[in-house]
């Protein structure tokens, strides 16, 4: 948690990752995030993983530092309470974050009725309304056809929802240039960010949709070669794998200095009359070649001689394991790296928590906060931001229309 | 191309993706920003996909908009012009982006010697200043582990580069931040963003941390099925494979009628005595008695049907194809979306090329911008950034201390 953005208040009426990711940052950068959800909880809040029926360590993940209110959004007054809450006054409010249906009864134009310089982000599956997934965007666009052994018939997909969270960040900077718009016009706006745009238009900024335009086929599977330059992973004498990388030439020096390689690199090169120092992409075109000589001399050491070795040669190197074994073994996945802390959560569970990612360096990082429990600030938002008295307040919990955490 | 962030300056020393994208989110919202480079090219400058022999794609996507300067960094003239860019004045600028070491001629130590409000956007490997590219990142965290054919003993390594990508964004987002800040305090300072801290953050924050700390052993493979709810691919009558995915109850309900399933599914509830409608993880547990059931549905439809079905239905499903077919059959990847538009770039090809990929409804979308060749702004910025003469630059250029774009 950092207090750079503590004067700003975002309401977040969104679930799964994509949106309460991009609440997730603002709120370990000092926002106030304050989410509404249906009381019980909206579609995400069993999500898995979870504590066998038990909380969602997903939705615990997704929604540290932020408030909750729970509403009875089935109902027009519980609705009338969302809509109130997102465009509530203020110089630093009026930001509403949402993956609710571009139409609904969020619709921006809707709300910009009740405050004109509302900014309104909303994340969405495909620019058109039709939903999408992070799953079923990335099989539209190849991935899975590139992913895994060449061997291989069917498609690979990925388990990382990439998009989901690449969206999320992206509309994390886009509300931010928004809001730093308004203050300089004044004027709100709808900001709308498509899953399937941002995954289409990124693999565009990659270079990948011009390689099949210009290059008119599509880029094979490479099994766990990188494209383009060298790297793969290799198993030591000890059996460990390593995944090891060549991009620049400093690296790819650095690796054949550590693997005492140079003799065989050189009449490779030679034979080729090429070298491989100079163009990366070499290396890949030769990778049949070369991949022998690098497993040879990989499968001669031990992995403690070898990552010392690299890491004195600074070739770029990374070890495979399963994250429980990265838990035990890696430091920077404990406590002694200041992005994480021991966190005691609303499941009950103390347990390694992250905090932001990056390090403002210079501003003391306050520990990471944990979630919500769900409408645990259901009160204090209504009185706070709606400005509601403790009367109203409790004729609204007496018709159900709010609710506050369940005991 | 918006206007939102017009009057922010942005210097760029940096190269490959998640600094480079960092800089073209902002450049895509109007942010001038000047890339500067080692004449000839840094080491991203020949990064496949590339032209064989020719121009970068990668290059060409990732510096879209961005103006270029070469200087010569490998002598002290060349670096003292680097390290003056970076801290040119003017309220707007005063913004660095890099991923040059931290503790180099480009350290913020150094540079807030000379302006004392800068902001320093540092894209890190490791914390530490080890180096890490996303490859060796991501095996080092386990996803490589949890991704690919359960019968597959190796790891398979992901192909998007999700975390350069995610890095990038968060760099955006952190830098906004930082300089929204500024505007408030008058103060700089320095953000370092490592993509392994990003990385296993992302894997605290989506609960996976938890899941591993808690539950005492590592996600299993689970083919690609997608975890916690239903979804994976199936083959249609005609041999088209779609991915299918219910995760919300509207999701499933659909999903169960468009399919005209209700009645097996309904005994195996009743087998089972649970409701997959109500809890998406039972759809999971129960996956091997619910994909044959999907599976021989889908297996007894053309896809024309069911896509149809589906879209009427509101069920979440998307097509695998290639990038080829996607570029060849979906009109979202191509100028009928208005992300995209055919654009002249420095490699001499013409091609379809993503804009912003968020919507700012209300202003008008500017076509993207292509990226400059090398060396292509250097006048412009001696003159206008660092207000140098022309005889300085004159100079500059007789002593091959900078170079304009080659011809």
């Amino acid at each position: 948690m950092y207090d750079h953005l503590k004067t700003l208040r975002v309401v977040e009426g969104a679930s799964f990752i994509a949106a309460p990711s991009c609440g997730l940052h603002l709120a370990q950068l000092g926002a106030e995030v304050i989410r509404f959800d249906q009381i019980g909880g909206g579609p995400d809040i069993h999500r898995w993983p979870r504590i066998p029926g038990g909380p969602s360590l997903y939705w615990e993940g997704l929604n540290k530092g932020k408030k909750s209110i729970a509403l009875d959004l089935t109902r027009p007054e519980g609705r009338e309470l969302a809509v109130r809450l997102a465009t509530a006054p203020g110089e630093n409010g009026g930001i509403f974050l949402t993956n609710y249906p571009v139409d609904g009864f969020l619709s921006h134009d809707q709300l910009r009725m009740t405050r004109p310089d509302l900014i309104t982000v909303r994340v969405m599956g495909w620019p058109d309304g039709t939903p999408a997934l992070d799953y079923t965007v990335n099989c539209a666009i190849g991935v899975p056809a590139m992913t895994g052994p060449s061997s291989l018939k069917g498609p690979v997909n990925h388990v990382l929802p990439a998009w989901d969270l690449l969206t999320g960040a992206y509309a994390a900077f886009s509300l931010l240039a928004a809001e730093r718009r308004r203050r300089e016009t004044g004027q709100g706006e709808e900001v709308r960010v498509p899953l399937g745009d941002v995954a289409m238009a990124t693999l565009g900024n990659l270079g990948q949709v011009a390689e099949v335009l210009i290059g008119g086929s599509d880029r094979p599977r490479t099994d766990n070669d990188i494209f383009g330059a060298f790297g793969r992973d290799f198993i030591t004498r000890d059996g460990r794998r390593l995944m090891i990388v060549a991009i620049t030439a400093k690296q790819w020096k650095g690796l054949v200095r550590a693997l005492d390689i140079q003799e065989q690199i050189s009449s490779l090169e030679a034979e080729l009359g090429l070298s491989f120092a100079v163009d990366e992409g070499l290396r890949f075109e030769h990778r049949g070649r070369l991949n022998p000589i690098v497993a040879a001399a990989v499968a001669r050491r031990d992995s403690n001689e070898l990552t010392s070795g690299f890491d004195a040669a600074g070739v770029c190197w990374g070890p495979y394991r399963t994250l429980k074994a990265a838990l035990e073994q890696d430091e920077r996945l404990s406590p002694r790296n200041p992005v994480f802390s021991e966190v005691e959560h609303p499941s009950g569970h103390r347990y390694l928590t992250p905090g932001y990612a990056a390090t403002m360096t210079g501003h003391s990082r306050q520990a990471p906060a944990c979630a919500p429990r769900l409408g645990e600030h259901t009160e204090q938002v209504l009185a706070e931001v709606l400005r509601l008295t403790d009367g109203e307040i409790a004729d609204l919990h007496d018709r159900r229309i709010v609710a506050g955490p369940a005991e």
